[in-house]
């Protein structure tokens, strides 16, 4: 018998109108996430990212049951669905054969991070894409953590956390409602301030082993009242394109000051 | 009278089976593209881009009469339509009240890229976000033009033209439909290749003055036989992400030789 092999059950879900569907459904809406504390994960990579990085799984769905039968013992409630149900869960127009749904890692208090290195600041960055694909640069060029400004896309919405391809189990993602105050506070506690500015220079040296790199909105940039707060660069461009895109853009400025750090 | 005012008349569309409509319409796929030698372009700053840069403008629909006024003298078929009309013909949810039809610029040869500077090539880069975010990039950092292997998303498809924000004009997109052979006969005219790979180093030195860019596919990177010819080049990481999303990471290229070869 099933029940005896693992902690768990591994029961059977064959329904879209079975209310742990319905559940996994309504973790679609940033207001349902806020509420529960809980988001919803699409596919193999990012359910086993989660895993690894010690979030805490409650529900596993999974088409084919040697692939629930992974995650028996470490998760209360494992199902097997099938493919439409499947595909009434996940986002994915085409979607891989698993998904769960995740305690939330708890936000940490603005302005708690300490010790050396670097920290990426998002001012209103709001395309999903945009979002996860600087969490994912940030992770990769060692950032001690992302801070979220007011008007930013949700980290744990799907789009998000595809783009992120998993980098937001990486490292602690923080949010705050007054970026202008947090990123002061950070500032009289000795990190450099660095903005992408049209009118920054192209010349602009590190005066401390702790800087935060703030990313402005795809439209209008870093806001003006952030601005004034930090030391503007303008990344050199030769070309006729008027600017890069916003995650091009903080790419290139968070590889430019990761490195001067780490060096 | 309208058409004394200007070369040519503004005619209304108010229906969604009126032929031109249908034929804007036919141009949401690469094949009609391919056959007309014509692409869609939707929204103000697009079709100014196109306007300005010497790309022939054939129709111009707008929803205001006095917007559609300032293509009268530039554009031999200028309509305005009702806003389901210009839904009907929008890929965006939200369309802006302008969009036009264009002739695609006339692709040049392969392997017809000459003089100093740099090219960027692209190895069945599939993502339309990512190949116009790539051109964008190119086109700011002074690329001398953008060369698409096969396996590529279409340049002037709606997704890449939006994503390279116009940038599709700015600067020669070519394709070929055998880039290991285009790369190696720009290797023996003098280019250096480089192409992002794990395996590569991260202190790569400039040979030449004229260099390519090769940029890989998302999930797989530059194909092995392309690889081959290149010097490869390992962007220096230290955090936990395994990668960087494809388009950053061609950003971060573009911006260090670009940077080499210009200095």
């Amino acid at each position: 018998m099933d029940d005896l092999k693992g902690i768990h059950m591994i029961s059977e879900i064959s329904s879209n109108s079975n209310p742990v569907i319905k559940y996994a459904c309504s973790l679609s809406r940033a207001k349902a996430r806020a509420e529960h504390g809980q988001h919803f994960i699409e596919g193999e990579k990012l359910v086993r990212e989660a895993g690894e990085s010690g979030i805490r799984l409650t529900h596993v769905f999974a088409e084919d049951r040697s692939v629930a039968a992974l995650y028996e013992e470490r998760c209360e409630h494992v199902f097997t669905v099938p493919r439409h149900v499947m595909e009434k869960m996940c986002e994915s127009r085409t979607p891989q054969h698993i998904c769960a749904i995740a305690d939330t890692p708890k936000q940490k208090e603005q302005g708690s991070f300490e010790g050396s290195g670097f920290v990426v600041a998002l001012d209103a960055v709001q395309d999903p894409g945009n979002v996860g694909t600087i969490i994912r640069s940030a992770d990769a060029f060692g950032a001690a953590c992302v801070l979220l400004g007011q008007g930013c896309a949700d980290p744990f919405s799907g789009k998000v956390l595809r783009a992120s391809m998993g980098s937001v189990y990486h490292l602690p993602i923080l949010q705050t409602a007054d970026l202008h105050r947090s990123l002061s506070e950070s500032r009289e506690e000795g990190f450099q301030l660095i903005c992408g500015h049209l009118k920054g220079t192209t010349d602009l040296k590190l005066r401390s082993d702790r800087a935060v790199i703030v990313i402005g909105n795809e439209g209008n940039g870093v806001s003006d009242r952030v601005a004034e707060l930090c030391d503007l660069y303008r990344i050199p461009m030769k070309g006729k394109a008027e600017s890069l895109n916003a995650s091009a853009a903080a790419s290139i400025l968070i590889y430019i000051f990761a490195k001067e750090i780490g060096s």
